[in-house]
């Protein structure tokens, strides 16, 4: 019943960054993310947190909200689709750096976490 | 039905410092902020959370309550907002430092938070 | 109704540091704090919260719960009576470092808290 | 009735990192943790708090939760089980560098946490 | 009725710390700690809580706990008890560094909490 | 600034009740509600909380925040306001009974929270 | 893409009650449910609360958790979701009475809580 | 220097009850009260919880306000504070019920909570 | 590995009631409740929580937690153990009544509480 | 060391009822009681609540609080520390009705609360 697509992030937005002389912080919080287990085709949930110090674009929030809920019927283990909406924020937006957060609810008695940043000056993705 | 007057911070008044002598910090918060959202017409409400090092000047909290109650009818963006008030209070009282911290409520399942510092030494207002 | 009095610090009361050889913190929290708006008449609520690393002395404990009761009928702000508190401890117990913190209640819909730190070493009541 | 058994770590198993080329961090909490005390018999109970950078692999979660599920009926203090947790994954995925805390429930009135932690730089399993 | 005794910490007792050639922390936490005014010869209630790096040797709770209980009947002042308990304890176990907090329940309003610190390399009890 | 308008409960919509044959509650809760203090002008702020057992009709969720979002810049007490939210609402719905409740933030040091109750067999509108 | 199936309550399993002499109570509670809104085709998220007094039969655990992820691709409002549980599990399992709770999260600031009771002895679906 | 005067109740204004055909609660919690202790001199802190069924009046809260402010310097125990403010209200707005709590902060050790409750029809100052 | 007995109640010891004269209520809490799922053969965990009304005898309290650590090696389903634990504790004790809650931790997003009650008077095991 | 005296409520003092006309309720809560467990001599820790409606007398708060010190060195199991309290109450203040909770912390994972009432009208110590 569950359908695990190709992914996309074609779907981000990005608006003007009102004050880019300011090095400031954007923090948002989904806390109604779910994605699908792809060894058991069972939901997974949790909460998704980025902060962002913007450069010349912000992310636009609605279109935001619609690309987490591409997830809702994709099969993807936790570490990945971290680092997947971290690959993709940061390549719509372009930030002087960005971490994600996937905080996800407990399964078997075990629940998981997983922090990934990005920082522009190091010369790409390392942290 | 919502007015979207031009902005002014007019109404910011300040009192001497009583110990400009030493470098110490005034936090205030204000959780019962509210504008208007420029794309729907819709209220947003948050938490604008104001902490500086005053210079010679001290924040009127009368005054600084009044400046945030005439967002009650301002369409206005989120990271616009948080950046205008440190903008205007900066301009105000000239402190050696001061960060606003805007925490809006959750709109559609995302809640955001807006952080943005002013320092003095570095010449102008670069974080 | 409200008594204006000069302020005094007479009643502070020191003790010998049962451990001068180590520099060790005592942290104080005093929650029932109240003295009186200037403006206003009104009383204001609050925490005076004091932490220092004592030197030769430490602060006797009653003496200091008469001491800040004193403020119950002062006209004070917010920001002088957390700076006139941490003069008159220092000058009382002449401490290695001693920040105190005053987080008052709500006025009007905003808190305010005012956190002032003095250190030894740097010659004089710098932070 | 409790058996004390050889310890193993044979069940751990392990994945490809999908993100390699990032230092990011995967942190586990496992709250049904419960293991048996040498000294009485009696079951102890606590939270094993798991946190790590990969570098090539990632703990698989299911084997984790049957690796732990191993201790219910093993005699080992606290200290002893935090460090052998630690031994075991290290050897097993070869982080970048891992932290491991054990937070028991109160015996006899007194709780017990412990964290021991391994970086791969410093040559050996030093802090 | 209270009697006030000489001190002794002849009752702590040690065990061989099991994973020497590593760094970790073990915390303790003993919030039923409770002693004597020696003013008013009414009891104070405290948590008691000792984090350390072992050395050579841990400290053994079972006699941890019957140590502290010697306190119940013993008059002695908030900040000597709890640099007392460093004394004793880094005397006993000999750790790499230990420090001992002291939160007391509140008197006439005032709660205290007391911090000392112990580290091996810097030739003596200093922070 | 603020205008004070005539009361005006067109906005609110019903919907048929998917189960009328049963008594079942609706409890529904809004945290962002916000008046103006006929006396100063100045801004109330509260949650509404309304519960019912439905009749023939529910109440449309969406209209019911577009009806709650006209008190914001109507002057009206806490009173006034819960009970004319329970006559609208009761007006609109005719439910078998229903329970306002209007909690205030803090003016001056004092919160408010008001309750009215409306039950239908009691021929009127008595608790 | 989301899809709107007719709904079923085929997957409900049933257990004999252990226990069928004694009037008991089980409540299970499932606070990752999600459906989707027939309106706007975004997820609605909540917490679903059974509880029941069993009769001849309990509800089988894992069969009810996937009659509940059923509802991932359904459009439905809150107050039929919660009435068709109920109506649903009655249906399976024939309890003495249940009580269905739907407590939804927040939707343009307003959130939603339906409660819907069944009792056998009253001749049907009266509460 | 604590001044224990005359009790008088004349400060408390009225307001016309809005919905007087109607049953409801008005519920008001004043969390800043402070009175005097009459046996030490020290200051009592607590909060007075007023909750009353108002019948043709009801208080107006600018002065219950200054009502309260007026036990700062007066010097009466808890029990006998509580019935006072009870039998002050009830003679100034004649309500169909109310209680008064008062919840007093701890003092050696030990908080007090006092609860009286007026209600009209039987015949007098009985609960 | 895991080894299913026959259950046994015979390690419940009991004490003389020290007031009999008079009706009062013993609550007990365990919190580290731990059996085995006979599906899975995984460990459950959960909060027992045991109240009751002693007739002629009360509860040996070192007994009874020798008595629930029988369940940690034994397959049972939730509903049985609760129902089980109270047919023992009631065979040993003979309350005038007694309630025993068993509240299990969540599994697959699913949590379970159950609770069952036995009264002396009403002739035999009946609610 | 501990002592296990014969038990006296002779340090129970009274006071006149300041309110006897009116059936109204005093709660007292003394978090920091504590006494001896009588079969291992160690100390245990819990919360005395007492909560009763006076009829001529209350009881004096100071004597209250030096009567329960008493049990510091006490030999009593926690369902007969807490009837002895009520009983001693009831003796000395003769109130319309009382209860005393006595809330024990955990021993061996198990915490315990007795509960206890005593009524007036009903001739005698029934609940």
């Amino acid at each position: 019943m569950i359908e695990f697509e190709a992914m996309s992030s074609s779907k981000i937005e990005i608006l003007p960054n009102p004050a880019p002389e300011r090095d400031y912080e954007i923090a948002v919080s989904a806390p109604e993310f779910t994605s699908v287990c792809p060894m058991t085709g069972l939901p997974d949930f949790g909460e998704i947190r980025i902060s962002y110090v913007p450069d010349a674009h912000c992310l636009e929030l609605k279109a935001l909200k619609y690309y987490l809920l591409e997830y809702r019927s994709r099969g993807i283990f936790y570490e990945a689709a971290t680092n997947q909406i971290l690959d993709d924020l940061v390549a719509a937006c372009r930030p002087r750096r960005m971490t994600v957060v996937g905080a996800f609810t407990s399964r078997g008695g075990i629940s998981t976490t997983v922090t990934a940043t990005y920082t522009k000056r190091k010369s790409g993705a390392r942290r």
